[in-house]
């Protein structure tokens, strides 16, 4: 039963729907995650790593509320619960107990760089499907590439 | 291997951690199926009910902080991970799809009462093993009992 | 006579700014409807919607300010003046006097739905002409798509 | 035994200090009354009209203040004591426990109407004794008069 | 019918009701002129004016919303539609396109004189109707006033 | 009958409910004993005290509202209206008419004291009760025995 | 010459310019004084009255501002000039050098008593001639019996 | 050697590389322009204009900062060390000395209208290459037309 | 009679105390001829310089207020009575009645340059007698040139 | 002799007072020694650290206030002075000159571990004593013991 | 071992370093003596001189960490820790226990006297050795004669 | 041609001149570095220094901000050019590319400290040509070796 009346035809609708089902699990996955590393950081850089994993955390957050609120202004009910959560999301996990630093800024790196690449692909799908939901992808792959660089930034390439 | 050496001694610190766990999973379930509801909502009551569950996940997200924060600072690696939440949760499941504005504040009720009897559990646990995490805990009851008494009061039982 | 030099060639000038005028014309229109909607709702559910039609005149009156903006930023006058915001607007009419909440829900929904779809073919007809322009109409669906979910969920479809 | 020496003739003083000290006890039973249906409202507009009491209290306590001191600057002692509120009020008192929702509006109608009734009376009064207290008595009223207007809004009379 | 019911007597009502009625309607029309000036005005001082003229829209805005309320809270419904606001303003009006700085403060002076005339025959008629209205009808007199002030001496009347 | 289901078994209920009226009727008698005298006092302490008992009113109706909604989230109805906080009040009564400056300051040392006393009761008996409440009731009991200091020390015992 | 056109007519014109000319001139010789005793008070209440003093000086400053504004608005030329503030305010003066406390709030109570009785006088004068030019003397006039109120209490009449 | 790993293929990447660094460079010319003019203005429009070219120093630090940010995130090392920025600028140069006001609008104009050539082809060319790129010049476009708008409306040219 | 004993040797004190009570004088001074400015311009720039203005007149009072406090630390009672300013004053009078921009522009280049020639030479008196006062009068000299440069940058030089 | 008359019985004053003025003298010494870490801390981690140190700073001082005021409220003398902090404080010292960022991290992990210590046994002597200070020093307990999971994070225990 | 490399000659430096490091004990020294006073002063100005206190104690703190990282920034490692605080201050000591307002006055006016003898040295001799450092002593000067104004000012000497 | 007439004779004028001029160029050439460094640094402690360099950027930006406007208030017309901060700039330059932290650690202590040096010589300059404008060169120098100082710190020398 439609709840509310989308204002997309019924192809736009289904492609635009799955996209930001997908990216709502994601960025609700990546929130948790990042959590987890900014409670169980250790090591010589644990301040500045655990106060900027709070930046991803609030970004996350932040998206995780747009994309749910624009499913449903599209009369599609986003699904958030925890078990879905759980389920559907495609995010690498953390491992169990505290994490040294530099395991932290690879896990970031990775989590990210996955994330970064269904975005991608949701952009694309959604070029004919619906123009705004393409306009916010835009703007959540953009903050995510800036934390991606940043935390690769960290890894410090130039040493060896 | 304690990466943080704890200031209690182990009995103490073994009842605190338990009671600190348990209640970050909580918290954190209660912060994704509040939001679940925000999203989902339909219903006369719509705008109210859905202003006040952002209060409830502030509270939430907030007092997840506190909580796993005090266990990293007693030598306990908390656990927030998706997969954890998902399944050591005991809070009732919301349903899929929309949700009528009734269903939302049984929903809540339900599930603020059963944190809110796990938590005195763990209030008269602690009595002994750590005054400083039971004052933690005596917080979060106290907030979650009021935001159990305004969404019973929704509830209109003065009606019948 | 042309005051402003436009940066836009006349073709892509002419499509945009008859994009932008009709868009200053609804949402100038939205802006004295919703706040005569706040004066005279009456009902049990007053408080929550006098309260969500402010927000809908806050970004009406904004994303006019924007647009008209835009316009004389490429060289187009705009006419906001009340006899063109009389005439020329295509959104349904208030009644006289008092108004029902549930009367002002249906005429906000109705509102709202009209103006999506005028905006999202001014979104379609200004993909040629000029991408800084078609960037602003999407910002602005995307904000009333959302006001028009809240206004549908409040219509409790779940309820017969 | 005059404190504060008046700057109005005794006249006047004598009609100007009981418009106050009336306006201060109806003021201060306003700001108790409203507090107490805020606590003990119940149904399914609890959060709404919880939240709109505690912008009458705000407005009773702040016009108190004003009044009392408005008073104590013509050289009359202002009493405000709790025995005072009690028996010198003629606002329509609460029931004891629980409220319903529509009672909390009706109790609300009737007790902002009688004010604005003596208060109208006041201003009557004041307008040869002295034009500074009326003024502020004005805008009491305005105040008042506005809040009587939203809550008859919530009463919903077009519904029957 | 009689939603709200009046605290005043239906003659002293009817004057007052006409006199926020009309100043309405001005405030509307005057909010809508100015922010036309705002977006077509050209010439060495644009940006001074275009600033000031701002000022002009904001108090227009907020004084409107202050006297419809007032006419909701005495029982009168208040009407600010769209063609309500094109046929029954007395303001002149603007012309089309774009608008010369010299001729935006004449225009400016012209409704600004206009208008202060209408009120003051309002604060006249209000006199013996009800204080409450009159004194609302004298703030915004005095602030169109000092409008009235500034864009005179912008006129530099001390040169020829 | 209970509209707000207890978390609280009944005998543990009836201690608790009974220590936050008690303490509700005198937050509320302490905040119009307190005012009385802001507006009253005289003396060349005139300023400073005036001041200070702004910041005892402003705590006292603060920890009223925590206090009444503890009350509420445990299912007992508060009761904070005019005839019970004049009737069931136990601080002294303040005299009528100007106070100077020095009986203010042995007014609120004895107003508070009182008060202080009746709290320490209430903590003791809401120990096995309800560890929240009694966090509650600690937490004013520190705030108004630092404001029974201050008062004791503007009464300068050392000069004697 | 008229630069600014009034819209009074000449006999309440000259009235009301009249009256706001002698303001003008008694409001910046008060923020003088004021200052003045803000900076050689000494004695044992020297902080309290210090700080005092300095809300007097703020009040008056910005009454100057509106009144000297409305002088224009109304077409009337203000004068503030140091030579005219000097020779044309009916104000107590200062004596030279430092200022026991207890001078300083007879100074005060002195020049504020005064002040009120000629902007009592000026209120009444404009009952007829303007409106809105009372209005603002009513105000001011509201602010200095409150001050003047303030450091009467301070002079301690209970004492002897 | 490639320091941060690039989410963009080769082609992509070094068309968007190019956009990126050619805009870092012109913003950082535009703020150093700017602020030249902010200094050496003279002329009766002195202040309107110094207070204007803040803004748009504001806006061009803001978003060369975005732009960096955003080459970095993408593996591309941007470039705006004062030698580059002296060489391979492309916007007019300002003239040494005092600047009479209308060559700083001319000036203005002549800086803007250039830039937003460039990027206009900018757009065009990451159209292909990377949306989230495109976006952000889509953005700095917008407002860097709406200052053009704004020097050019400074420019008078209905005086003519 | 010394109240505040001076930590400087009394030669020092005589020529820092002449120099604190000469700039304090003439800072009243510049604040009232500022105001008085900024009341009556007309003209073309009457906006720009209206706003500039007061940022002279908060210029002049802060600085007062720290020189003033300056010579009281010192132990010399500072003199800023309204008589003293209008007869110890240094700056040119203000002409009454309405003042053509030109002409306000010109009296302040005139008052602020009379100014800081004083101050210059005070700068040098207090050199050897005291390093803090010396360092105040620095600081104002350095605001009032800017000042003095902002205005004769108005008179716009180049065009002639 | 007794200034303030306490509100508690004599032995259990007599434990507070004394866990009061230890862990006063406590907090100023560890607000010294974290800020002389603060100035001469060098090394790799030098921002990090020298920041985190001044929460540590804020902390101590802020709780060194309420534990100071606490003590007075309940009738007994604060001892803060230098000469005390220096002889009664119970914290390891810190070495004279520059300190490298590992001796920092090492000097925070003990100096907390060590307050830590005492204010456990504070607490377990309170507990009969006073809920008030016990409540208190809790708070105080929980804000070190998380500074000492975060130096003690600093330390990198994984990487070995 | 010098850390931090010098931009200062050697007989400089060592004078600058001296005045900077004496300065740094007196400071801190000031900051616990006025706590001392804050928390232990009774009497009937307790509340004025109380908040005044904190003013001291404010600027206190924040000029010592101004100082000691100018002493880091030349080079200097500067000795805050308790035991230098103790053994090296030149202030006189605080009386064990309460104390009565007049005590605190005159405590503050010596301490607040020797201090500023001191600084005036330090004046002297950094005048040739680093105008950097004699710059900030200078503005500490200022500050610390204000307040020896302010307290010698409540010591009301006219009275006598 | 002297737009704007200087206030200091010719001599003091020229010495005067250059001093800001030169420092104009390098806090505008610093500004430009430092950002470089924001935005390519790269290792371990990429977060806290590129936090750190802003603080550079903004010190630096409102610097060039308070010399330029100093110099123009002088008469000297300010040059920050982009060709000329790239030709006249005497700080070291960044090499192309991606930097190292530790590479950004010694390029701004090298940076900072030329630039130290080149202050320190306009100091004594200055000091017989305007004691204003040295005044202005002081507070840069302490602010500057603050970062140096800092940048030191980072060095790490006691590792060694």
């Amino acid at each position: 039963m439609a709840v509310v009346k989308s204002t997309l035809p019924d192809t736009a609708l289904k492609t635009t729907g799955e996209a930001l089902q997908s990216t709502l699990v994601d960025l609700l996955g990546l929130s948790l995650i990042a959590k987890q590393a900014h409670w169980n950081i250790v090591g010589p850089r644990f301040r500045s790593i655990h106060l900027q994993l709070d930046e991803v955390v609030d970004a996350a957050r932040s998206y995780a509320d747009a994309v749910a609120e624009r499913a449903a202004a599209l009369g599609v009910s986003p699904d958030g619960r925890p078990e879905t959560v759980a389920s559907a999301g495609a995010l690498p996990a953390a491992k169990d107990g505290w994490l040294q630093d530099t395991e932290v800024v690879e896990l970031l790196v990775d989590a990210l760089g996955t994330m970064i690449g269904r975005l991608r692909e949701h952009i694309a799908a959604t070029e004919q499907a619906d123009l705004v939901t393409q306009d916010l992808l835009i703007g959540i792959t953009a903050t995510l590439e800036k934390q991606h660089w940043m935390f690769q930034a960290e890894d410090s390439p130039l040493r060896a």
